[in-house]
């Protein structure tokens, strides 16, 4: 039996294929595009057997194919628009299709198929202001007030699935993602066919450095409620597979302080790449790395351990490490391509 | 300057153009459906002007047709499927398409015709399982978590204006509602192209006074935080024109103790209309009025007051004679019809 993951080609969706294939499972991967082929290339390395399909979210008949691609037993659903500012005031309607929509049609083919179980990804988003208050977000105690077009889709998704798996009797779970680092990430705006209008720093300075370029920082850091990669599509993979769901949604980040973490980063690299200076910019100057968003409150991630006994990578110079290794094997092309 | 209502042939809808009509203002209504001529003879009574546009919130053509009707200067929003179960059951994208799509599609229309304000209504039922809780509903404090896809469309709808305000520099207003009691209910799914699948039991009594027969009711009373469907057109009209928004989201109730009201409102109904008998269902019996919901808990409903003055009828004797005296002289051709 395969686990079909929506969204496959994507940032979260890529991590959860590459978890699924280094575990030597099958895959049917689903989206708008096919995988890009340095991440084929890496992923056909893996012990999984990997079936990819290309279709849109909103055609049933796309979807449906994608179930029949392979016995499905589980959906791993990703796909969605990671919209910034600009495409919310823009087609705000699109937004919505894809992210609200296209969940519902997503759970309708799995219906239609007789799927056991689909995992939702939700976000840390989805907090929206209780993000920058004072105190860890709990998935059921903190009010959820989302603020931008995207989280409120996030949002609206959540509580959708929970009530079609109600109606519906269909086991769904979710998560709200912290804020990915990691393997897979690439500059939505810069594809065609992007619909990833953010782009995390620590991937913005793994691209300048594998440029060999400098990297010019804002004066004030910024930390996010930051998770490792991997191990996101590792925990949605716990999910799928978990015998029981004690909850419908689970927190899904580090837990931990990233304060610094910037900066480590930069060593990091430093070390590894030559050519890459980096430089906190100068009074007036405007500095060549972002970040996409204010500091935010961390998630409370204790029902994800206590349910699943998923626990992240806590380790920071370990994460540094491994991402390393992967910009040096894989960011080179990644980041070019 | 004329008020554009959406939804205007509906139960929010009619009880607003009401208030305006009353007030001898200029209404634009917009609705799939004409007023019902019971409604229409009502209002073209009332001193106001209405012009009454028909067509669906889904097609942005007839929208602006309706901005174009006459010169608009703010927009109440009440167009909305309201769902039960088995149409969330069976068209879950449909309730989506119109109560959020058809709110962000009013949104864009009411920009391109460079509208000032728009007021938008949700529900008290996007506190989800927080109703159920004890304490106060409170509008930023208590957490939102809709259970029903009506009470998700509700909470989506909002933080989506909320959100297209603050990108497109609009002025929105949002309330979200009690349970409406009073003139203008009608039961949706009795009628071909309804959309309004609860109705309520006050209602569902004054049909069986006007027709003469007798209710026979559940044991245990189930109270709600109703208010009186005339006071919520006039709180709505009082966000359209209020001169400045404090607050995007305002709770419009009662805020009263209703424990009793049924049995109240059964005797005034029994003294209006000597065919009318009621009494408790026995054992084993299928009573022929129904609740919708459980009991919840009240909204708090300080902050409409305190920003606007708006103070929602509290005598419930006053609420009752006023309702009753709606029913003898428009409810029997409303109920019949």
């Amino acid at each position: 039996m395969a686990i079909l993951v929506t969204g496959g080609s994507g940032y979260v969706g890529l991590n959860v294929v590459e978890a699924l294939a280094r575990a030597g499972r099958e895959v049917v991967t689903f989206d708008r595009i096919l995988p890009p082929p340095v991440a084929a290339a890496e992923l056909s390395a893996l012990p999984g057997r990997i079936h990819a399909v290309d279709g849109d979210l909103m055609d049933a008949g796309a979807l449906d194919r994608a179930f029949h691609a392979a016995p499905i037993e589980a959906v791993i659903h990703t796909a969605a628009v990671t919209s910034g500012p600009a495409r919310e005031a823009s087609e705000p309607q699109r937004v919505f299709q894809v992210n609200v929509l296209g969940t519902i049609g997503l759970l309708e083919a799995a219906r239609r198929a007789s799927v056991r179980r689909v995992v939702v990804t939700s976000s840390g988003a989805a907090y929206g202001e209780s993000l920058y208050r004072p105190g860890l977000m709990q998935e059921d105690a903190t009010p959820v007030l989302p603020t931008t077009l995207y989280a409120t889709t996030k949002y609206a998704a959540e509580r959708t699935a929970r009530r079609l798996a109600e109606l519906w009797q269909m086991e769904v779970a979710c998560t709200r993602l912290g804020t990915l680092i990691g393997p897979w990430e690439r500059d939505g705006s810069s594809h065609a066919q992007g619909v990833r209008d953010n782009f995390g720093p620590h991937s913005q300075l793994a691209r300048i450095a594998v440029a060999g370029g400098e990297a010019v920082l804002p004066a004030d850091e910024c930390t996010r409620d930051w998770v490792y990669s991997p191990d996101v599509g590792r925990a949605l993979v716990m999910l799928a597979d978990a015998p029981a769901l004690p909850h419908f949604v689970y927190n899904l980040s580090a837990g931990i302080d990233w304060s610094g973490d910037i900066a480590a980063w930069c060593e990091v690299l430093a070390a590894r790449f030559p050519g890459f200076r980096h430089r906190i910019a100068r009074a007036g100057e405007t500095p060549n790395v972002h970040y996409t968003d204010r500091a935010r409150s961390l998630m409370a991630v204790q029902r994800f351990e206590a349910d699943h006994g998923f626990v992240a990578t806590r380790d920071r110079a370990a994460i540094h490490c491994a991402f390393a290794d992967w910009v040096e094997r894989v960011g080179r092309a990644w980041h070019a391509g």
